[in-house]
């Protein structure tokens, strides 16, 4: 009997900025150690024991879960594409849907894909603890042994104190974020444990408790696994039936009046990395309470974060006390660390003066790769181009601009009206204004391309498509 | 009768890292106002009643200076090279002979070069106050009223209180960096200015206050001055002679030891911008104390100075108190605005550990304009290169690399090997490796060139230089 992993890859969370933007969410950055915290997340529910893992996210991400699956080796049993964001309730219901066309009896573990585990065996093992309460019907929630009075989670209270044999307890009630006076109490009263968004089931199961608390949710969500398309290995959930589910928590929706719930506890240390006080207390910390990651130098510092984001970006800090410094080649955040849940204020005030940092990064993915725009003058733009081997893009033309190629890694393909080329490093090609044209990777390392533009507009929206394998649009980017 | 300005431009403070640094050193920098504190220094001190000003400064720095006088529209009467530097005592004493020669009346106002003064017009008639004493064989020094008890400034015994009619008093003595206490005595007393180490004099009476004070230093500049070659309109003082000179200032060389000192006090305001703490109280500040530049966010910050040193790096402050955050495309420093004196000290251990941003920017200054490196690969580099009209690189070769050359602003005019082309805007040229090649602007405005490397070894060092303008040698730089 194994268990399915459903990771719940969707967030946009901008608590941690610049780190974390809209364009590339956090579970996506390297923030506690070597790997990502989604290849973490990934990681930690396989082997024996675990099933290809469902992963649910949104289009903009697909790529991006793809390759990072891929770089930790994983291979995904179905990665479930949401036309748009609709919190956790209708991901975990069409997910559910989805497993239980195959088996109504598989069993789930659904997990956020944003959280810090570190014990990775010891949370398997919780776990496969939890399989117990499940053969008896029941859905099961972690609760973590709470380390302080904190006032950002939720809590679960328990009928009971934990025996500390791990096995799974009933649940009395979902408490919300409480002020600071009742974490203390339900801290110090030992039947309150943390609620961490992490669920085992029985697809059947939750499909019957959708049924019962949240039917409204049913019908579009059925709907739109039903209609889902494949799509280069995506399934792509039907955007006019997803359109009609309610945005609404799984805790709220279901779990929060559900009767069949059991708590299985876990001792090991846990965090959502909810701001980056969180990933200064989670990290590795110097003498001093000083936490540190790339290029950094701090003089007479304590209890801070410092973080330079590029090899090409010295931070000193000098004298700092509790302060957070967090530098990007393109942002960098500086505040008190008390005032970590603020950051996004911070965000929405940039937003609102235009700032694109507040939600896009410099690099652009794309299906095909990524680009960034190394240079950027009245009339003309540089940009580094990194193509995957074996894709390609659109082929296509401009109305405003020419540009010249020179490949510096791997080998192009490339396309220009009529003729068909190779190009490789340390070769060159013009593509002149209004030329159609194609640039692909046939290779089998990544190629990296230097582009040239000049002409009087540079904007990504002058692009006439004439055929593209992503089914993108006329203007679209990229 | 004429006053020469003589601008002491040698500097290479790091008090100001990361917008000063040894290869652009302050007074070459915007740091308060709109113009760089050398072109406000040379504008201050330009107009009725002043000649054209003599620049000393480094080798390093002479084109920067001509840059940046051009642009003010302010026309040389001579820039001398040191050959390296020497503090004050011996570039006064060289500009002194060198203007001496033409006239040994000749009125001299020497000036550091990284000051400010914001009011100009009344500084300028504390120096038109100070003739009169001139004219009476003394030499005079500029005295700041004080503004509170500064403990970084030497000050200024007077024999009395000055009589606020601006005209020069009696020097008492100097008075070296005072500690607090003492700092605050001074103030309260009212007879003590600060030093300003500004000063007005006949060049006869200076060279004969160094024949009696410090005479081991005339024949040595005496005769650096005698063999100066000028080159490119510049004049570069004898490198052997000036060897011989001693490293010392004109306070204790000379002016601590003379009797002829008279002394104009100076009522405005007045600031040697010692470091971030001094830039935040000169310049402009909003609501709660926040001083800012660039494009900068600060929630609910108090007496803080942001600055962000390019269009596209954001930086946001949160819950800030008396702290500095200063960031560069390639350098973060965020410190206790009480620390500024230390950022010295952060310099040294960015230098030590072998940072490259301790002492050098991204863009690289050299005689013929400027570069900077876009993106460096393993095998590859982009490069933005920025010719200046007129100018031109030297005829050189690599062994290591091929270039792409592509013009995106402006004409070059291309040697390879045999043949010589103008290439425009959007047009490219390939340079294979061991090619004999030159670029050139041959236009009246500047020419602009992405440069495309490819090879195995990319160091400024693999180069063979065929013919030099600026007479530089093989492998030395650009």
């Amino acid at each position: 009997m194994s268990i399915t992993p459903v990771l719940l890859c969707g967030g946009s969370g901008t608590r941690l900025w610049p780190l974390s933007r809209k364009s590339f969410p956090k579970q996506f950055v390297k923030l506690v150690g070597e790997e990502t915290l989604f290849a973490a997340s990934a990681r930690r529910l396989s082997g024996p024991g675990f099933a290809a893992p469902v992963v649910v996210t949104g289009s903009d991400f697909r790529f991006i879960v793809t390759e990072q699956l891929a770089e930790a080796g994983i291979d995904p049993g179905a990665i479930l594409i949401e036309p748009e964001a609709r919190n956790t309730a209708p991901a975990v219901l069409a997910a559910a849907l989805h497993l239980a066309a195959a088996d109504p009896e598989a069993i789930i573990l659904v997990a956020p894909s944003d959280h810090v585990i570190p014990d990775a065996a010891l949370f398997r093992s919780a776990v496969t603890a939890g399989l117990v309460a499940v053969a008896q019907g029941k859905m099961v929630t972690f609760g973590i042994t709470p380390g302080h009075a904190e006032t950002g989670y939720g809590y679960l209270e328990l009928s009971g104190t934990p025996e500390g044999d791990g096995a799974a307890v009933p649940l009395t009630r979902f408490v919300e974020k409480p002020d600071a006076a009742r974490a203390a109490e339900m801290v110090a009263a030992g039947n309150f444990l943390w609620n961490a968004g992490i669920f085992l089931f029985a697809a059947k199961d939750m499909i019957a408790a959708f049924r019962s608390h949240a039917p409204a949710l049913l019908a579009p969500v059925e709907a739109a696994v039903a209609a889902a398309k494949p799509d280069l290995g995506f399934l792509r959930l039907d955007p006019a039936a997803w359109g009609g589910a309610e945005d609404i928590s799984l805790d709220y929706a279901v779990m929060e009046k559900a009767e069949n719930l059991a708590v299985v506890p876990f001792t090991g240390a846990w965090s959502d990395l909810g701001g980056w006080d969180a990933v200064w207390r989670e990290g590795a910390q110097a003498a001093g309470g000083v936490g540190s990651s790339g290029p950094v130098t701090a003089i007479d510092c304590e209890d801070v974060l410092l973080r330079s984001e590029s090899e090409g970006l010295e931070v000193v800090g000098i004298g700092l006390k509790n302060i957070f410094a967090i530098a990007t080649p393109d942002a960098v955040l500086v505040a008190d660390m008390s005032r970590a849940q603020d950051v996004k204020a911070a965000v929405a005030a940039l937003k609102k003066k235009g700032a694109k940092q507040a939600e896009a990064f410099p690099r652009d993915h794309r299906p095909w790769g990524w680009f960034e725009t190394l240079a950027l003058g009245n009339r003309f733009q540089v940009k580094r181009i990194v193509v995957h081997p074996g894709a390609a893009l659109s082929l296509q033309s401009h109305f405003h601009r020419s540009e010249h190629w020179i490949v510096v890694e791997g080998t192009a393909k490339v396309t220009i009206d009529e003729s068909v080329q190779l190009v490789t490093e340390n070769q060159s090609v013009y593509i002149p204004l209004g030329g159609v044209h194609r640039m692909e990777n046939p290779g089998k390392v990544p190629m990296v391309l230097i582009e040239v533009q000049t002409g009087t507009y540079l904007g990504e929206d002058d692009i006439v498509r004439y055929d593209d394998v992503y089914a993108r649009g006329q203007g679209a980017k990229g």
